[in-house]
């Protein structure tokens, strides 16, 4: 059975020594307490939560599953329940919750750190309170005053729980093909009456109601995606701050059999003329939508980034423990049988890819985690434009660039154990088949790549993209001129150059073959993870450097992560960039009757 | 549910357009009753017993799994045994084997076409007959008379099976630290005993008896791999042709509980004192049990190959059929609500890659069996000896290549389903949890791409690789002349040129440092693969060409699946050649501590 300890030095490492966390967020009034010691304590806190009550119900979870009942409830693995009210007890959902509804009011930045923890411990049973946290943004956002005061209070403190309904079963990218039907009853009430498919946490029995956020399209409504509207349709309807016995005309109508989080309940929701009220401006609901869209694509960072910390973790363990084979240069520990297997070149290159897309993905996602932060206090104008860009360049690549990293590195972390890493006893494989499906949801890693080349990139003829190059470009200038810097800075202005000229030759050629983005797209996205990458390996090999002389070896395997990164993964990019440049022509030319 | 037809034209194309097996194999007198007409009716039949017996067992077999009883035996799930039973009466079992022992003595190119059916249909079904071959194949080839005439008759009609246990718990890759113990009783009789981990069809409800080929020490046993013998246990012992009625010491201690092929029983075998004979010479098992295991290598890349070709064909369906926004161009079908998905040029590039690598797979596997047969019947001493040089030299590559391109080519296959692919229902994730195991069991990937590069090409300073360039280089000599055959020569003639440079390179280092080789070797095989294929599609489009303005499309995807490789798959060679340059510091200098 696996084990997870949350990495508390590596997660400081990025928050105190390479961002600055406390010292950026005290510029701010809001956040004036915010500092270290703070976070630092926080971090123990929840390192405890989910070591010791969290992890050991995920395998637990994984073999049972979920089980629908003859009532249509619907009973999560067993543990669950119990993770989740003491979760609730100690006000984990609150974190980063407006204290108006009972929030903490502390930074992202600490609930993103928060996040990888749970989602190294148990990422099905996270989706629970991730999902929550999504619709109580987005209610936040968009809710009218009563709205709010209904739901939110219940939301923060994890007393119940949300989920996003949008897919059907004809449409889940296109989301203009929506069939779902609102019908007007009274001034405020509405009919929702469709079926919704794959609804994470859809039914469950850890919470006393659920608030289903749902897209539907008012009889009135143009066709596609700007005729869609958002209803807010509880579970259970609230009447004076009390729960109605009477369950609205909703329920699930069955569960699906997945690949992995098994632990999730991902329902067939039918909804059946069931009352809600509209959330937003009527036929806007996507718009409405895309807030708790984009915090979700972060948030499935999040669940990528702790499955590969937690492969890492385990299988590290098993290659220190694992003895096989003598090494290459002879015994290294004469008295065993044989050498522990992590003598061999090959299984530290796999633990190590493991290691620095985790620490790479810590750094990437902290960063941008700050930067939300930033972005919501900042009162320059300008200042809060640009974080915005940034923010919206880099989410796709957060989502689809740490994916597609952590399901190679858990494949990896299943390797390191040989044939026992295909058998579930050792845990390994399920990290593999729950990373499988964080490329697929919240918007496939294609459409995330066309987001990026497409929306983010060409869409401002490139703008954005200036922006991000200027911050790596100031670093750049800042440290080129230093030699212990060289083997960090080349690789990474190289490839600033390289991107450069790239999105130049892809946008000229998009501009007469639309074909040609959506050919480029996906290693494009790919590129500029690593142009993200290279540059936070930079930093933190500067600040790893910066401690040389010191007796904290700490800070030597920095370096050698660094280091790795560039020799051994980086180098993708020669590929990356000659499939980017190779066209659609050998995608497009062959017939499809010949498919 | 999935769906399967075998392609036989493209399995026609390969064999006799391609390779010419039939006029290939008439020079030898053994086969000169073979010809198109016999292998194409073979394939027909094949075929139907693919698609309609053993296909629709696939699915009910990964759901229900095998289970074992409380008398330790095990029982397949619903459908096995019956498909097995029909697969024996129609004397599949037979078609490659000695007719000495009842076999048909066909080649074996036949049984390799006939395997990628069995494996598109059901890989975890497949393995059952699939190790029965194998220790037919390592019987027939070291053992007795008296061995030969009690087990063979059974193991090629398939009334038995037959396992190969090597694996203990503490080891795998590293048999030399086996434990289990063989003691003389009689002249001819040894006990064994010992614990066997991960024994595919250890046990199971489809056959009378189960020959078990043991790998286990003699008392007098040198240390390490010198001192491994092997041994043939049978589940029951068979005196003057009759089986006994009491069970040979041995049983199924549990079954393993996977992340896939839950259709075949993984088990747990206890050997405690079981009846058994010494199979070849004392001390000497490994190297009679590497008969079986080159096969065995072989045989897992047609596991992989079948996954890849029936994933292929069922995203290629889902692709036409599923609606799901318009093409970049604008609406392809503007009658309906959307444009089926094959309009998107990422979703080409998923079923591109899919089907590249069968096609490049097939031809790569084909080819090789076709010289497995010229080996077995050549008589001159010379082509005898570099038969047998490229067939070892390209083994470890078949094996590491193909089952690594079917990991990606099935999860490109979920991955075109959408969240649809993640669901147990469609059928695909199966085929990406089937795969998983291919790059694990048989030897790791890993141990594969060491065994090419450390044994197979420097251990004889690249003599073998050297033949394989000859052949490589005749082609492009004859070819390079031909305008139309440019596009396909010119980066042919420049990776050969690549891995001359590279290998003298690698080989230079690794004199000085060992390890170097063990940094290098996974990008390495993976550049030899690329070679491989590179040569087998040039030879594809060269075949095709010459039925330019013929009116039959087949060519034109023939020539489009070419063109696609070398744009998008053959760019990966790239980074892997600066990868495999990219030396073994970057691995090795963080110390273990760190990890």
């Amino acid at each position: 059975m696996p084990s997870y300890n949350a990495p508390i030095r590596d997660m400081q490492f990025v928050l105190h020594e390479v961002l600055n966390v406390s010292s950026e967020l005290k510029k701010f009034k809001a956040y004036e307490d915010i500092d270290q010691d703070v976070i630092n304590q926080i971090l123990e806190e929840a390192s405890k939560f989910a070591s010791e009550v969290l992890q050991p119900t995920n395998q637990a979870g994984d073999l049972m599953g979920c089980t629908r009942n003859q009532d249509g409830s619907v009973t999560t693995p067993s543990g669950f329940k119990e993770a989740y009210a003491k979760y609730v007890e100690a006000g984990w959902p609150t974190l980063s919750c407006d204290s108006a509804y009972g929030g903490q009011a502390l930074p992202q930045i600490i609930n993103t750190v928060l996040y990888e923890m749970l989602n190294s411990a148990n990422q099905a049973w996270t989706m629970y309170p991730g999902l929550s946290h999504g619709a109580y943004e987005c209610l936040h956002s968009h809710g009218t005053e009563e709205q709010k005061n209904r739901y939110l209070k219940n939301l923060v403190s994890g007393k119940w729980t949300g989920t996003m309904c949008l897919t059907e079963p004809h449409c889940g990218t296109d989301l203009g093909l929506i069939k779902a039907k609102a019908e007007k009853i009274s001034n405020e009430e509405y009919k929702i009456t469709g079926t919704k498919i794959f609804i994470s946490s859809g039914e469950h029995d850890l919470a006393e109601n659920i608030i289903h956020l749902v897209l539907a399209r008012l009889p009135d409504a143009p066709m596609g995606t700007k005729g869609i509207s958002l209803f807010v349709v509880p579970k259970y309807q609230i009447e004076n701050e009390v729960l109605s016995t009477q369950r609205n005309n909703l329920e699930c109508g069955s569960l699906e059999h997945k690949m992995g989080i098994h632990g999730n309940a991902t329902c067939v929701m039918n909804f059946d003329g069931a009352i809600g009220t509209l959330l937003g401006e009527p036929h806007r609901g996507l718009q409405a939508m895309f807030v708790m869209m984009n915090a979700a694509r972060l948030g499935v960072g999040m669940q990528s980034l702790g499955l590969t910390e937690v492969a890492y973790q385990n299988s590290a363990q098993y290659a220190k423990d694992r003895l096989q084979m003598r090494s290459l240069k002879g015994p290294q520990a004469p008295q065993l049988a044989a050498d522990p297997i992590i003598v061999h070149p090959d299984v530290r290159r796999m633990l190590l890819t493991q290691r620095a897309y985790a620490e790479g993905g810590r750094a990437f996602t902290y960063w941008i985690a700050l930067m939300i932060d930033q972005c919501a206090q900042e009162q320059n104008a300008n200042r809060k434009q640009e974080l915005e860009g940034l923010i919206a360049l880099l989410t796709p690549v957060i989502k689809a660039f740490i994916t597609d990293n952590a399901f190679e590195a858990t494949n990896e972390g299943l390797q390191v154990f040989g044939g026992h890493g295909y058998i579930a006893e050792w845990g390994m494989e399920q990290f593999v088949r729950d990373a499988r499906i964080n490329m697929i949801y919240e918007g496939t890693n294609t459409i995330q790549s066309l987001d990026l080349l497409g929306r983010k990139v060409l869409g401002d003829m490139g703008a954005k993209l200036r922006k991000f190059g200027d911050v790596v470009k100031e670093f750049i200038e800042e440290e080129g001129v230093k030699k212990e810097m060289m083997e960090f800075i080349d690789p990474l202005n190289d490839l600033v150059e390289q991107v450069e000229k790239l999105t130049k030759e892809i946008g000229l050629k998009a501009m007469l073959n639309h074909e040609e983005a959506g050919a480029a797209a996906v290693p494009y996205l790919r590129i500029i993870g690593h142009l993200v990458y290279s540059y936070l390996f930079a930093k933190m090999a500067r600040v790893a450097l910066n401690q040389k002389g010191s007796k904290d070896t700490f800070y030597e395997a920095k370096l050698g992560v660094a280091r790795f990164y560039f020799a051994k993964l980086l180098p993708e990019t020669a590929s990356l960039l000659v499939l980017a440049r190779s066209g659609s022509k050998s995608l497009m030319s062959m017939d499809e009757a010949l498919f």
